[in-house]
């Protein structure tokens, strides 16, 4: 077996962390498996380098950024090389230059284009394991770049699926994927497996515990991900594209979602909505009286696509004077952005829109697979918000998952609404 | 022209500092003069790093140790490329993989094989300022190598010799070369210049401005040295082999060495003796009644040197019965190895020699050019020793330089008696 294991800052912060995780390794390498490890900075590193290189000059090039940055992972790949060492496992340590990890030239977002394996494969057949340092790449040019935030994972899906691992574990302070935060709701429960398209859904509205990036990598090359913690010895969620469509159907045939009988170790089988979760990044903007409705669209979004941000929930409602109104949500740490964007489109001849923009607002969805096919899961969702007086700003859903936008302030108290009625207990 | 830069750990050891440096960059820069900019690690990042990987491992993979403290460069050289970016001069850093310093595999203590100076001429016909992280290479495998203590004088020695710089400027904490320290000795004046070969002895002999091996490479390929302060604007100290032979005749001629008229910014045209300097980091090896002489010294150097322990000062007395006395120094610091060498010389049959160990001695020296050929120095120094009261224990000339082993605690006294006599005031 080939394994690898990508281990967070929080899981490498300090010398007793980097001890307990070269354990972890070298009781997989005593197990005769090949072990790749791949690692973030330690701690806090990275953001600690970003503020010096902010004290020095706010506006420094990115090429030397990403010089600053790797140092990060470098220190942590090294320092666990030694750990490994002192336990008598031979390990060897590389940066993005050894480990032939060559992305696009875009300092701090850069992509993995290729990556040559000779040095790892030769260190691997010398029964070594191999630490690389995570979110680290090269450009052709032969200059460090960063893979963005998120990068450690990206680069341990990216060498599981170059080396054909046979399964890639993501070390997190989390041990799995719950159906909502368990710090907001305490009877959340751990996933056993979800999907990747499920998985993508949750990274992307704000769950936090797995890159979208690494997910859908994973995805296209069928890297099979185990999300577990490094803290404790727990059997965390696999995500994988087994889905259980026959399990699946029998309950939608009954016509109702049946929730699982015991909580405990929860499988995809027994449950179709996989999680709730909220995002508190984002902003709505409303657009009213749109009138050529399709070239003005085409407008908006082409100049918010140029600037990077990300528009969400798209909703188009005709009025009856043969406008629309568009309505839409955006980062909310982007706003800057684009209301910048929106004060142009206004000025170039389009100033009888009225727009507006709403920034205490939240985004929170119910994830899981076939969503929208069954109308219970929706009606039960708006029937736990009702319940919990709570006003629904705007709805979004599609087929993997059911988006409202409530009040910040109300986000807990829909989660756990919501959690309630669609996992916790069994809808009528 | 073109000039390369070094700057130490107490010259880039803060934010301010790295900003101070940018504007000394900056400036030779704006001269037009293309600028290679050398830096080590901040302060006492070198330190902390090895701290780190102690408490991790005490017996650290050096393949690992140089992974981990090659990070030390490259956070300066990319916080330095930032500072200069800000003050809009167009810069950018380098690792030893982009500058091309190819070393043997000797971790923590690689010497340099080649310079592929490429990607660095490239960016300097651009007009970037390079900086280029000291202390590191690479090996062929394309591993990270360190160069060890003083490596990153050795790396901007380099660099100006394959990239055949004007002038190499070693910044550091001190102005320039003094005739003594002048923390020890407030009458110590500052050399306008120095042969390669004197700043050898003085380097050897603790002076510590200079690491001997960027001294030897920079008389190998004549590269001008000089030493100057980064914290103060001052002129420094030039190294090189522009010995004024004529001058020095004229004065030896006269039998008597005239000191300085101004003592400030006094030069060797005026000065025979350059400086003087104690090491500390001495203990004295005395074996007597050795019988069968070359072979038994053959026996004890080439075991030392197999262990990399330095004899210095060797002195060999013969005695009345055949037999011959050697005394030798060695480092303080490798007394314990020395100690093991000579346990095991003793085993091995010549029980008859007796061996003597002292570590509470310090070498005192003067340095200058043409010391033996001036007897008048030798005496004068004597002199001074004699009226300060100072058991002088051992003696050692050669053309370069009088060393005395004094007791450890007249290092002081000896130093300003010597410095007094031969410097400060002329010789009768």
């Amino acid at each position: 077996m080939l394994i690898v294991k990508k281990f967070g800052g929080t899981s490498v912060a300090d010398k007793e962390r980097i001890l307990h995780v070269a354990g972890i390794c070298a009781e997989e390498y005593s197990k005769g498996d090949d072990v790749v490890v791949v690692l973030s900075a330690m701690g806090k590193q990275t953001d600690v380098l970003l503020t010096q290189a902010e004290e020095i000059n706010p506006n420094a090039p990115k090429r030397e950024i990403d010089m600053l940055l790797t140092t990060g992972e470098q220190i942590s790949v090294a320092l666990m090389a030694m750990a490994l060492e002192s336990r008598g496992v031979p390990a060897i340590s590389f940066h993005a230059f050894q480990a032939g990890i060559y992305t696009t030239r875009a300092y701090g977002n850069a992509r993995i284009q290729r990556i040559d394996t000779a040095r790892m494969e030769e260190a691997l057949a010398q029964r070594k394991v191999v630490i690389v340092a995570g979110f680290q790449g090269i450009s052709e040019e032969g200059d460090y770049t960063t893979l963005g935030r998120g990068g450690s994972d990206t680069t341990a899906v990216a060498l599981a699926a170059v080396l054909k691992a046979d399964v890639c574990e993501i070390f997190t302070d989390v041990d799995g994927v719950y159906t909502a935060d368990p710090r907001l709701v305490p009877e959340a429960v751990k996933l056993k497996e979800i999907t990747y398209d499920e998985m993508l859904e949750l990274a992307s509205l704000g769950a936090g515990v797995l890159h979208n990036r690494s997910v859908e990598l994973a995805k296209r090359f069928g890297v099979e991900l185990i999300v577990k913690s490094s803290f404790q010895n727990a059997e965390g969620t696999r995500v994988c594209d087994r889905t259980r469509k026959k399990e699946t159907t029998h309950i939608l045939e009954d016509g109702i979602l049946k929730a699982a009988q015991s909580l405990e170790g929860t499988t995809m089988e027994e449950m179709l909505v996989s999680g709730v979760t909220a995002d508190k990044n984002a902003a709505r903007i409303q657009l009213k009286g749109i009138k050529e409705t399709t070239k003005e669209m085409y407008k908006i979004f082409v100049k918010l696509s140029e600037q990077h941000i990300g528009a969400d929930s798209v909703l188009m409602s005709p009025n009856s004077d043969n406008t629309t109104d568009i309505s839409f949500t955006v980062p909310r740490d982007r706003l800057k952005e684009t209301a910048e964007v929106l004060n142009l489109y206004s000025k170039e001849g389009s100033s009888d829109v009225e727009i507006k923009i709403e920034d205490k607002i939240a985004k929170v969805s119910a994830v899981g697979a076939g969503m929208m096919s069954n109308p219970a899961i929706a009606v039960s969702m708006f029937e736990a918000l009702y319940e919990a007086d709570i006003t629904i700003e705007m709805i979004y859903a599609s087929e993997l998952r059911i988006t409202v936008l409530v009040n910040e302030e109300d986000t807990l108290k829909a989660i756990r609404a919501i959690h309630g009625h669609l996992i916790e207990r069994p809808l009528r």
